[in-house]
Protein backbone atom coordinates (compact mmCIF):
# COMPACT_ATOMS: atom_id res chain seq x y z
CA UNK A 1 0.00 0.00 0.00
CA UNK A 2 1.21 3.40 -0.64
CA UNK A 3 0.35 6.52 0.96
CA UNK A 4 0.03 9.82 -0.71
CA UNK A 5 1.77 13.03 1.03
CA UNK A 6 1.82 16.17 -0.35
CA UNK A 7 4.11 19.22 0.90
CA UNK A 8 2.58 21.93 0.24
CA UNK A 9 4.60 25.74 0.65
CA UNK A 10 2.34 27.92 2.27
CA UNK A 11 4.26 31.24 1.86
CA UNK A 12 6.26 32.88 4.32
CA UNK A 13 3.24 35.29 6.21
CA UNK A 14 0.62 36.41 4.37
CA UNK A 15 -2.08 33.75 4.16
CA UNK A 16 -3.07 34.95 0.76
CA UNK A 17 0.59 34.08 -0.58
CA UNK A 18 -1.26 30.15 -0.99
CA UNK A 19 -1.49 29.29 -4.53
CA UNK A 20 -4.24 27.84 -6.04
CA UNK A 21 -2.30 24.35 -6.57
CA UNK A 22 -2.06 24.41 -2.65
CA UNK A 23 -5.69 24.90 -2.03
CA UNK A 24 -6.38 22.10 -4.29
CA UNK A 25 -3.64 20.12 -2.18
CA UNK A 26 -4.84 21.17 1.03
CA UNK A 27 -8.48 19.90 0.17
CA UNK A 28 -6.93 16.76 -0.58
CA UNK A 29 -5.77 16.59 2.68
CA UNK A 30 -7.04 14.27 5.58
CA UNK A 31 -4.62 14.64 7.80
CA UNK A 32 -2.23 17.41 8.01
CA UNK A 33 1.24 15.79 10.19
CA UNK A 34 2.71 18.50 12.46
CA UNK A 35 5.68 19.13 14.84
CA UNK A 36 5.22 19.82 18.07
CA UNK A 37 7.77 22.12 18.76
CA UNK A 38 7.10 22.98 22.32
CA UNK A 39 8.57 26.62 21.58
CA UNK A 40 7.01 30.03 21.33
CA UNK A 41 6.40 29.78 17.87
CA UNK A 42 2.14 29.60 19.33
CA UNK A 43 1.67 32.23 16.49
CA UNK A 44 2.48 30.15 13.65
CA UNK A 45 0.78 27.20 14.68
CA UNK A 46 -2.17 29.24 14.54
CA UNK A 47 -1.68 30.58 10.97
CA UNK A 48 -1.66 27.33 9.91
CA UNK A 49 -4.67 26.38 11.01
CA UNK A 50 -5.63 29.47 9.79
CA UNK A 51 -4.99 28.75 5.86
CA UNK A 52 -7.10 25.58 6.60
CA UNK A 53 -9.85 26.98 7.81
CA UNK A 54 -9.45 29.57 5.12
CA UNK A 55 -9.07 27.49 2.70
CA UNK A 56 -10.46 24.02 3.06
CA UNK A 57 -13.87 23.90 2.06
CA UNK A 58 -15.09 20.67 3.99
CA UNK A 59 -13.94 20.22 7.17
CA UNK A 60 -13.50 16.43 6.92
CA UNK A 61 -9.81 16.85 8.11
CA UNK A 62 -7.93 17.10 10.61
CA UNK A 63 -4.24 17.57 12.55
CA UNK A 64 -1.62 15.01 14.22
CA UNK A 65 0.85 16.22 16.17
CA UNK A 66 4.26 14.34 16.28
CA UNK A 67 6.68 15.05 19.49
CA UNK A 68 10.02 16.41 18.15
CA UNK A 69 12.83 13.83 18.87
CA UNK A 70 15.12 15.44 20.83
CA UNK A 71 18.12 17.21 19.10
CA UNK A 72 22.07 16.54 19.81
CA UNK A 73 22.47 20.43 20.20
CA UNK A 74 26.54 20.84 18.56
CA UNK A 75 27.99 24.29 16.92
CA UNK A 76 27.17 24.80 13.17
CA UNK A 77 31.16 25.11 12.74
CA UNK A 78 31.73 21.83 14.16
CA UNK A 79 32.58 18.98 12.53
CA UNK A 80 30.14 16.96 14.28
CA UNK A 81 27.49 19.36 12.90
CA UNK A 82 26.33 17.50 9.78
CA UNK A 83 26.23 14.07 11.93
CA UNK A 84 24.17 15.52 14.26
CA UNK A 85 21.85 17.13 11.72
CA UNK A 86 21.95 13.64 10.01
CA UNK A 87 20.84 11.58 13.12
CA UNK A 88 18.25 14.20 13.90
CA UNK A 89 16.77 13.47 10.61
CA UNK A 90 17.03 9.79 11.16
CA UNK A 91 15.16 10.17 14.52
CA UNK A 92 11.97 12.08 12.51
CA UNK A 93 11.81 10.16 9.74
CA UNK A 94 10.92 6.96 11.88
CA UNK A 95 8.64 9.26 13.79
CA UNK A 96 7.20 10.29 10.56
CA UNK A 97 7.01 6.73 9.11
CA UNK A 98 5.09 5.63 12.08
CA UNK A 99 2.74 8.13 12.49
CA UNK A 100 1.80 7.84 8.46
CA UNK A 101 1.39 4.23 8.48
CA UNK A 102 -0.82 4.48 11.60
CA UNK A 103 -2.92 7.41 11.09
CA UNK A 104 -3.00 7.43 7.22
CA UNK A 105 -5.83 5.19 5.34
CA UNK A 106 -5.36 3.55 2.19
CA UNK A 107 -7.16 5.94 0.02
CA UNK A 108 -6.53 8.85 2.80
CA UNK A 109 -3.87 11.78 1.69
CA UNK A 110 -1.38 13.28 4.09
CA UNK A 111 0.23 16.78 4.18
CA UNK A 112 3.24 18.83 5.68
CA UNK A 113 2.64 22.08 5.52
CA UNK A 114 6.19 23.64 4.90
CA UNK A 115 6.75 27.74 5.88
CA UNK A 116 7.27 29.72 2.61
CA UNK A 117 8.40 27.53 0.06
CA UNK A 118 9.80 23.53 1.55
CA UNK A 119 12.89 23.82 -0.84
CA UNK A 120 14.94 26.75 1.29
CA UNK A 121 16.04 26.11 4.50
CA UNK A 122 13.63 23.14 5.39
CA UNK A 123 14.30 20.13 6.29
CA UNK A 124 10.90 18.15 5.50
CA UNK A 125 12.37 16.96 2.14
CA UNK A 126 15.31 15.79 3.71
CA UNK A 127 13.41 13.78 6.26
CA UNK A 128 10.58 12.47 3.74
CA UNK A 129 13.49 11.11 1.97
CA UNK A 130 13.96 8.96 4.64
CA UNK A 131 10.42 8.50 5.85
CA UNK A 132 10.67 5.87 2.41
CA UNK A 133 13.12 3.90 3.32
CA UNK A 134 10.69 2.58 6.06
CA UNK A 135 7.28 3.05 4.83
CA UNK A 136 6.06 3.27 1.29
CA UNK A 137 5.30 6.83 0.27
CA UNK A 138 4.51 8.46 -2.94
CA UNK A 139 4.94 12.17 -2.35
CA UNK A 140 4.71 15.53 -4.65
CA UNK A 141 6.09 19.22 -3.71
CA UNK A 142 3.67 22.01 -4.09
CA UNK A 143 6.05 25.37 -4.31
CA UNK A 144 5.02 28.15 -2.03
CA UNK A 145 6.14 31.91 -2.19
CA UNK A 146 9.45 32.08 0.31
CA UNK A 147 10.54 34.79 2.49
CA UNK A 148 12.75 36.15 -0.46
CA UNK A 149 9.97 36.99 -2.46
CA UNK A 150 7.93 38.69 0.50
CA UNK A 151 10.99 40.57 1.41
CA UNK A 152 11.33 42.16 -2.59
CA UNK A 153 7.57 43.00 -2.72
CA UNK A 154 7.29 44.36 0.00
CA UNK A 155 10.31 46.95 -0.55
CA UNK A 156 9.12 46.96 -4.34
CA UNK A 157 12.83 46.28 -5.30
CA UNK A 158 14.70 43.65 -7.62
CA UNK A 159 16.06 40.84 -6.84
CA UNK A 160 19.59 41.19 -9.31
CA UNK A 161 21.01 43.82 -10.45
CA UNK A 162 20.62 43.87 -14.47
CA UNK A 163 22.16 40.42 -15.71
CA UNK A 164 24.18 40.36 -12.42
CA UNK A 165 24.04 37.22 -9.67
CA UNK A 166 22.69 37.00 -6.28
CA UNK A 167 23.81 34.53 -3.24
CA UNK A 168 21.18 33.49 -0.73
CA UNK A 169 23.28 32.69 2.34
CA UNK A 170 23.17 32.23 6.42
CA UNK A 171 23.96 34.97 9.18
CA UNK A 172 26.77 32.62 9.78
CA UNK A 173 28.06 32.39 6.46
CA UNK A 174 28.29 36.15 5.92
CA UNK A 175 29.95 36.64 8.99
CA UNK A 176 32.38 33.84 7.60
CA UNK A 177 32.65 35.12 3.85
CA UNK A 178 32.32 38.81 4.00
CA UNK A 179 29.90 39.70 0.79
CA UNK A 180 30.28 40.62 -2.62
CA UNK A 181 27.89 41.87 -4.79
CA UNK A 182 24.16 41.02 -3.85
CA UNK A 183 23.13 38.66 -1.05
CA UNK A 184 19.95 37.76 0.62
CA UNK A 185 21.06 36.38 4.53
CA UNK A 186 18.70 34.08 6.12
CA UNK A 187 18.46 32.37 9.61
CA UNK A 188 20.51 35.44 11.02
CA UNK A 189 20.02 35.93 15.02
CA UNK A 190 22.95 38.37 15.01
CA UNK A 191 22.38 41.01 12.71
CA UNK A 192 25.63 40.01 10.61
CA UNK A 193 25.36 42.81 8.29
CA UNK A 194 27.19 45.03 11.34
CA UNK A 195 30.26 43.52 10.13
CA UNK A 196 29.69 44.89 6.13
CA UNK A 197 31.29 48.06 5.52
CA UNK A 198 29.02 50.90 6.63
CA UNK A 199 28.19 51.87 2.80
CA UNK A 200 26.20 48.58 2.27
CA UNK A 201 23.08 48.97 1.19
CA UNK A 202 20.49 46.80 2.90
CA UNK A 203 16.54 46.50 2.76
CA UNK A 204 15.24 44.70 5.50
CA UNK A 205 12.36 43.06 6.73
CA UNK A 206 10.75 41.05 9.46
CA UNK A 207 7.22 39.24 10.11
CA UNK A 208 7.30 40.25 6.34
CA UNK A 209 3.27 39.54 5.05
CA UNK A 210 1.98 39.52 8.79
CA UNK A 211 0.30 42.34 10.63
CA UNK A 212 3.39 42.91 12.40
CA UNK A 213 5.90 43.37 9.28
CA UNK A 214 8.70 45.87 9.94
CA UNK A 215 10.68 46.97 7.05
CA UNK A 216 14.10 49.70 6.69
CA UNK A 217 16.15 50.05 3.99
CA UNK A 218 19.43 52.36 3.49
CA UNK A 219 22.52 51.74 4.14
CA UNK A 220 24.13 49.92 6.77
CA UNK A 221 25.51 53.49 8.65
CA UNK A 222 21.89 55.19 7.99
CA UNK A 223 19.97 52.41 9.37
CA UNK A 224 21.84 49.36 10.93
CA UNK A 225 21.70 50.69 14.52
CA UNK A 226 18.00 51.22 14.17
CA UNK A 227 17.26 47.65 13.09
CA UNK A 228 19.29 46.21 15.31
CA UNK A 229 17.20 47.79 18.29
CA UNK A 230 13.82 47.63 16.44
CA UNK A 231 14.88 43.89 15.72
CA UNK A 232 15.48 43.34 19.54
CA UNK A 233 12.42 45.39 20.93
CA UNK A 234 10.38 43.15 18.43
CA UNK A 235 12.01 40.09 19.87
CA UNK A 236 11.20 40.70 23.10
CA UNK A 237 7.30 41.71 22.40
CA UNK A 238 6.69 38.45 20.48
CA UNK A 239 9.04 36.58 22.17
CA UNK A 240 10.22 35.55 18.39
CA UNK A 241 11.10 36.86 15.18
CA UNK A 242 11.49 36.07 11.91
CA UNK A 243 13.65 38.46 10.21
CA UNK A 244 15.35 38.43 6.27
CA UNK A 245 17.32 41.03 4.08
CA UNK A 246 19.06 41.81 0.85
CA UNK A 247 22.29 43.30 0.39
CA UNK A 248 24.17 44.95 -2.27
CA UNK A 249 27.69 46.41 -1.67
CA UNK A 250 28.86 49.41 -2.71
CA UNK A 251 31.46 49.20 -5.79
CA UNK B 1 -4.10 62.19 -9.63
CA UNK B 2 -2.76 58.96 -8.44
CA UNK B 3 -3.10 56.12 -10.63
CA UNK B 4 -3.23 52.91 -8.94
CA UNK B 5 -0.99 50.21 -10.31
CA UNK B 6 -0.44 46.63 -9.45
CA UNK B 7 2.52 44.20 -10.67
CA UNK B 8 1.33 40.74 -10.00
CA UNK B 9 3.32 37.66 -10.04
CA UNK B 10 1.59 35.04 -11.94
CA UNK B 11 4.14 32.18 -11.42
CA UNK B 12 6.60 30.54 -13.94
CA UNK B 13 4.46 28.21 -15.89
CA UNK B 14 1.52 26.51 -14.02
CA UNK B 15 -1.89 28.67 -14.02
CA UNK B 16 -1.80 27.03 -10.44
CA UNK B 17 0.90 28.45 -9.60
CA UNK B 18 -0.77 31.75 -8.90
CA UNK B 19 -1.80 33.27 -5.24
CA UNK B 20 -4.92 34.37 -3.55
CA UNK B 21 -3.25 37.51 -2.85
CA UNK B 22 -2.60 37.89 -6.98
CA UNK B 23 -6.47 37.01 -7.51
CA UNK B 24 -7.40 39.41 -5.83
CA UNK B 25 -5.52 42.06 -7.65
CA UNK B 26 -6.33 41.02 -10.46
CA UNK B 27 -10.01 41.18 -9.76
CA UNK B 28 -9.40 44.81 -8.75
CA UNK B 29 -7.42 45.06 -12.29
CA UNK B 30 -9.43 47.34 -15.27
CA UNK B 31 -6.43 47.29 -17.35
CA UNK B 32 -3.77 45.19 -18.03
CA UNK B 33 -0.68 46.51 -19.95
CA UNK B 34 1.20 44.33 -22.04
CA UNK B 35 4.42 44.46 -24.17
CA UNK B 36 4.04 43.29 -27.75
CA UNK B 37 6.93 41.44 -28.16
CA UNK B 38 6.63 40.64 -31.23
CA UNK B 39 8.01 36.94 -31.15
CA UNK B 40 7.58 33.31 -31.66
CA UNK B 41 6.10 33.56 -27.39
CA UNK B 42 2.70 33.32 -28.31
CA UNK B 43 2.15 30.42 -25.75
CA UNK B 44 3.70 32.74 -23.00
CA UNK B 45 0.57 35.66 -24.43
CA UNK B 46 -1.81 32.36 -24.31
CA UNK B 47 -1.34 32.29 -20.43
CA UNK B 48 -1.69 35.07 -19.20
CA UNK B 49 -4.60 35.78 -20.89
CA UNK B 50 -5.84 32.32 -19.84
CA UNK B 51 -4.94 33.29 -16.36
CA UNK B 52 -7.10 36.42 -16.55
CA UNK B 53 -10.13 34.07 -18.09
CA UNK B 54 -9.95 31.65 -15.35
CA UNK B 55 -9.39 34.06 -12.13
CA UNK B 56 -11.58 36.97 -13.02
CA UNK B 57 -14.64 37.08 -11.66
CA UNK B 58 -16.26 39.86 -13.53
CA UNK B 59 -15.35 40.80 -17.39
CA UNK B 60 -14.74 44.20 -16.84
CA UNK B 61 -11.27 44.44 -17.97
CA UNK B 62 -9.23 44.66 -21.39
CA UNK B 63 -5.93 44.36 -22.34
CA UNK B 64 -3.72 47.40 -23.55
CA UNK B 65 -1.03 46.06 -25.72
CA UNK B 66 2.15 48.49 -26.09
CA UNK B 67 4.76 47.97 -29.09
CA UNK B 68 8.14 47.43 -27.58
CA UNK B 69 10.38 50.30 -28.39
CA UNK B 70 13.59 49.53 -30.55
CA UNK B 71 16.26 48.46 -28.52
CA UNK B 72 20.13 48.53 -29.15
CA UNK B 73 20.94 45.55 -29.33
CA UNK B 74 24.48 45.34 -27.41
CA UNK B 75 26.80 42.32 -25.97
CA UNK B 76 26.30 41.64 -22.63
CA UNK B 77 29.97 41.78 -21.55
CA UNK B 78 30.67 45.41 -23.50
CA UNK B 79 30.86 48.44 -21.47
CA UNK B 80 28.00 50.00 -23.32
CA UNK B 81 25.73 47.27 -22.40
CA UNK B 82 24.59 49.04 -18.95
CA UNK B 83 23.71 52.40 -20.55
CA UNK B 84 21.73 50.66 -23.38
CA UNK B 85 19.61 48.81 -21.38
CA UNK B 86 19.22 52.20 -19.29
CA UNK B 87 18.23 53.78 -22.46
CA UNK B 88 15.78 51.32 -23.30
CA UNK B 89 14.35 51.55 -19.80
CA UNK B 90 13.51 55.17 -20.65
CA UNK B 91 11.85 54.93 -23.87
CA UNK B 92 9.71 52.20 -22.20
CA UNK B 93 9.05 54.01 -19.50
CA UNK B 94 7.96 57.23 -21.04
CA UNK B 95 5.33 54.49 -23.36
CA UNK B 96 3.90 52.97 -20.48
CA UNK B 97 3.64 56.92 -19.03
CA UNK B 98 1.95 57.87 -21.67
CA UNK B 99 -0.31 54.75 -21.81
CA UNK B 100 -1.12 54.74 -17.44
CA UNK B 101 -2.20 58.90 -18.42
CA UNK B 102 -4.45 57.79 -21.27
CA UNK B 103 -5.82 54.70 -20.75
CA UNK B 104 -6.72 54.53 -16.60
CA UNK B 105 -9.56 56.58 -15.58
CA UNK B 106 -9.14 58.11 -12.31
CA UNK B 107 -10.65 55.40 -9.83
CA UNK B 108 -9.25 52.39 -12.67
CA UNK B 109 -6.50 49.84 -11.09
CA UNK B 110 -4.11 49.37 -14.05
CA UNK B 111 -1.68 46.00 -13.68
CA UNK B 112 1.55 44.44 -15.19
CA UNK B 113 1.68 40.66 -14.74
CA UNK B 114 4.88 39.96 -14.45
CA UNK B 115 6.29 35.84 -15.01
CA UNK B 116 7.02 34.25 -12.69
CA UNK B 117 8.27 37.05 -9.63
CA UNK B 118 8.41 40.61 -10.50
CA UNK B 119 11.64 40.64 -8.55
CA UNK B 120 14.27 37.94 -10.75
CA UNK B 121 15.13 39.01 -14.01
CA UNK B 122 12.55 41.35 -14.60
CA UNK B 123 12.36 45.06 -15.54
CA UNK B 124 8.81 45.91 -14.86
CA UNK B 125 9.80 47.51 -11.60
CA UNK B 126 12.71 48.75 -12.91
CA UNK B 127 11.07 50.45 -15.78
CA UNK B 128 8.02 51.74 -13.43
CA UNK B 129 10.25 53.05 -11.42
CA UNK B 130 11.14 55.67 -14.28
CA UNK B 131 7.64 55.86 -14.79
CA UNK B 132 6.87 57.79 -11.74
CA UNK B 133 9.01 60.79 -13.53
CA UNK B 134 6.59 60.94 -15.62
CA UNK B 135 2.75 60.44 -14.14
CA UNK B 136 1.68 59.98 -10.61
CA UNK B 137 1.42 56.22 -9.88
CA UNK B 138 1.47 54.45 -6.83
CA UNK B 139 2.00 50.60 -7.27
CA UNK B 140 2.43 47.51 -4.96
CA UNK B 141 4.31 43.72 -5.79
CA UNK B 142 2.84 40.99 -5.38
CA UNK B 143 5.01 38.39 -5.39
CA UNK B 144 4.82 35.18 -7.43
CA UNK B 145 5.97 31.25 -7.41
CA UNK B 146 9.93 31.99 -9.63
CA UNK B 147 10.95 29.15 -12.08
CA UNK B 148 13.66 28.26 -9.37
CA UNK B 149 10.93 26.79 -6.94
CA UNK B 150 9.40 25.34 -9.60
CA UNK B 151 12.60 23.57 -10.64
CA UNK B 152 12.79 22.61 -7.07
CA UNK B 153 9.59 21.13 -6.53
CA UNK B 154 9.44 18.73 -9.80
CA UNK B 155 12.69 17.31 -8.71
CA UNK B 156 11.46 17.57 -4.98
CA UNK B 157 14.77 18.57 -3.59
CA UNK B 158 15.92 21.22 -1.55
CA UNK B 159 17.64 24.13 -3.20
CA UNK B 160 20.64 24.38 -0.75
CA UNK B 161 22.59 21.90 1.26
CA UNK B 162 22.13 21.77 5.37
CA UNK B 163 23.54 25.50 5.95
CA UNK B 164 24.81 26.33 3.06
CA UNK B 165 24.38 29.25 0.58
CA UNK B 166 23.17 29.05 -3.01
CA UNK B 167 23.62 31.45 -6.24
CA UNK B 168 21.14 32.24 -8.47
CA UNK B 169 23.31 33.30 -11.55
CA UNK B 170 23.07 33.28 -15.19
CA UNK B 171 24.98 31.67 -18.09
CA UNK B 172 27.34 34.18 -18.59
CA UNK B 173 27.98 34.66 -15.16
CA UNK B 174 28.82 30.76 -14.99
CA UNK B 175 31.08 30.78 -18.17
CA UNK B 176 32.96 33.51 -16.62
CA UNK B 177 33.17 32.75 -13.36
CA UNK B 178 32.69 28.76 -12.74
CA UNK B 179 30.61 27.11 -10.05
CA UNK B 180 31.49 26.75 -6.71
CA UNK B 181 28.93 25.27 -4.10
CA UNK B 182 25.68 25.16 -5.56
CA UNK B 183 24.13 27.67 -8.40
CA UNK B 184 20.60 27.93 -10.16
CA UNK B 185 21.10 28.99 -13.57
CA UNK B 186 18.64 31.19 -15.35
CA UNK B 187 18.75 33.12 -18.98
CA UNK B 188 20.88 30.58 -19.95
CA UNK B 189 20.63 30.07 -23.97
CA UNK B 190 24.19 27.99 -24.34
CA UNK B 191 24.09 24.82 -21.89
CA UNK B 192 26.52 26.85 -20.01
CA UNK B 193 26.50 23.64 -17.55
CA UNK B 194 28.89 21.63 -20.42
CA UNK B 195 32.04 24.01 -18.74
CA UNK B 196 31.72 22.13 -15.41
CA UNK B 197 33.52 19.61 -13.99
CA UNK B 198 31.49 15.79 -15.41
CA UNK B 199 30.99 14.88 -11.47
CA UNK B 200 28.67 18.15 -11.06
CA UNK B 201 25.51 17.49 -10.23
CA UNK B 202 23.08 19.07 -12.41
CA UNK B 203 18.65 19.32 -12.36
CA UNK B 204 17.41 20.47 -15.26
CA UNK B 205 14.10 21.80 -16.29
CA UNK B 206 12.51 23.14 -19.29
CA UNK B 207 8.95 24.36 -19.75
CA UNK B 208 8.42 24.15 -15.89
CA UNK B 209 5.09 23.90 -14.80
CA UNK B 210 3.65 23.27 -18.38
CA UNK B 211 2.00 20.27 -20.19
CA UNK B 212 5.39 20.12 -22.17
CA UNK B 213 7.47 20.14 -18.96
CA UNK B 214 10.92 18.21 -19.59
CA UNK B 215 13.10 17.03 -16.53
CA UNK B 216 16.70 15.50 -16.61
CA UNK B 217 19.01 15.38 -13.49
CA UNK B 218 22.27 13.01 -12.52
CA UNK B 219 26.08 14.10 -13.27
CA UNK B 220 27.12 16.67 -16.14
CA UNK B 221 29.21 13.15 -17.47
CA UNK B 222 25.53 11.55 -17.54
CA UNK B 223 22.88 13.49 -18.63
CA UNK B 224 24.97 16.80 -19.89
CA UNK B 225 24.83 15.37 -23.70
CA UNK B 226 21.35 14.43 -23.40
CA UNK B 227 19.90 17.65 -22.02
CA UNK B 228 21.59 19.43 -25.06
CA UNK B 229 19.63 17.36 -27.60
CA UNK B 230 16.64 17.35 -25.64
CA UNK B 231 16.82 20.94 -25.47
CA UNK B 232 17.76 21.58 -29.09
CA UNK B 233 14.86 19.08 -30.29
CA UNK B 234 12.02 21.01 -27.74
CA UNK B 235 13.68 24.36 -29.15
CA UNK B 236 12.82 23.24 -32.50
CA UNK B 237 9.56 22.06 -32.03
CA UNK B 238 7.77 25.10 -29.89
CA UNK B 239 9.96 27.86 -31.26
CA UNK B 240 11.38 29.07 -28.19
CA UNK B 241 12.08 27.55 -24.45
CA UNK B 242 12.59 28.55 -21.18
CA UNK B 243 14.50 26.09 -18.96
CA UNK B 244 16.81 26.57 -15.53
CA UNK B 245 18.99 24.23 -13.63
CA UNK B 246 20.71 23.96 -10.43
CA UNK B 247 24.04 22.78 -10.36
CA UNK B 248 26.31 21.02 -7.21
CA UNK B 249 29.67 21.09 -7.37
CA UNK B 250 30.72 17.24 -6.58
CA UNK B 251 33.69 18.08 -3.82
C1 LIG C 1 14.07 27.85 8.38
S1 LIG C 1 14.06 29.18 7.22
C2 LIG C 1 12.68 28.76 6.23
C3 LIG C 1 12.52 29.60 5.00
C4 LIG C 1 11.24 29.30 4.24
N1 LIG C 1 11.23 27.90 3.79
C5 LIG C 1 11.04 30.23 3.07
O1 LIG C 1 10.79 29.75 1.95
O2 LIG C 1 11.10 31.44 3.26
C6 LIG C 1 13.51 30.51 8.23
C7 LIG C 1 14.13 31.85 7.85
O3 LIG C 1 13.37 32.40 6.79
C8 LIG C 1 13.26 33.80 6.95
N2 LIG C 1 11.81 34.12 7.06
C9 LIG C 1 10.79 33.25 6.92
N3 LIG C 1 9.61 33.88 7.02
C10 LIG C 1 9.88 35.18 7.20
C11 LIG C 1 9.07 36.34 7.35
N4 LIG C 1 7.73 36.27 7.31
N5 LIG C 1 9.70 37.53 7.54
C12 LIG C 1 11.04 37.62 7.55
N6 LIG C 1 11.83 36.55 7.41
C13 LIG C 1 11.28 35.35 7.23
C14 LIG C 1 14.06 34.17 8.18
O4 LIG C 1 15.36 34.54 7.75
C15 LIG C 1 14.10 32.88 8.94
O5 LIG C 1 15.27 32.79 9.73
C1 LIG D 1 13.67 36.85 -17.78
S1 LIG D 1 13.84 35.55 -16.63
C2 LIG D 1 12.37 35.73 -15.67
C3 LIG D 1 12.32 34.88 -14.43
C4 LIG D 1 11.00 34.99 -13.70
N1 LIG D 1 10.76 36.36 -13.25
C5 LIG D 1 10.91 34.03 -12.53
O1 LIG D 1 10.57 34.48 -11.42
O2 LIG D 1 11.16 32.83 -12.71
C6 LIG D 1 13.49 34.15 -17.65
C7 LIG D 1 14.29 32.91 -17.24
O3 LIG D 1 13.60 32.24 -16.21
C8 LIG D 1 13.69 30.84 -16.37
N2 LIG D 1 12.33 30.31 -16.49
C9 LIG D 1 11.19 31.02 -16.38
N3 LIG D 1 10.11 30.23 -16.49
C10 LIG D 1 10.58 28.98 -16.67
C11 LIG D 1 9.94 27.72 -16.84
N4 LIG D 1 8.61 27.58 -16.83
N5 LIG D 1 10.73 26.63 -17.01
C12 LIG D 1 12.07 26.75 -17.00
N6 LIG D 1 12.71 27.91 -16.84
C13 LIG D 1 11.98 29.02 -16.68
C14 LIG D 1 14.58 30.59 -17.56
O4 LIG D 1 15.90 30.42 -17.11
C15 LIG D 1 14.45 31.88 -18.33
O5 LIG D 1 15.61 32.13 -19.11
Amino acid sequence: MTRRIHVIGIGAGDPDYVTAQAVTALNDTRVFFAMDKGEAKDDLVALRRLICARFIREPGYRFHEMPDPPRNRVAADSPAYRRAVADWHDARARLWAKAIASELGPDDAGAFLAWGDPSLYDSTLRILDRVAEHVDIDYDVIPGITAIQALTARHRIPLNDVGEPVLITTGRQLRGNGLTGSAVVMLDADCSFEGCPPETRIWWGAYLGTPDELLFSGTVAEVGARIVAARADARARHGWIMDTYLLRSAD
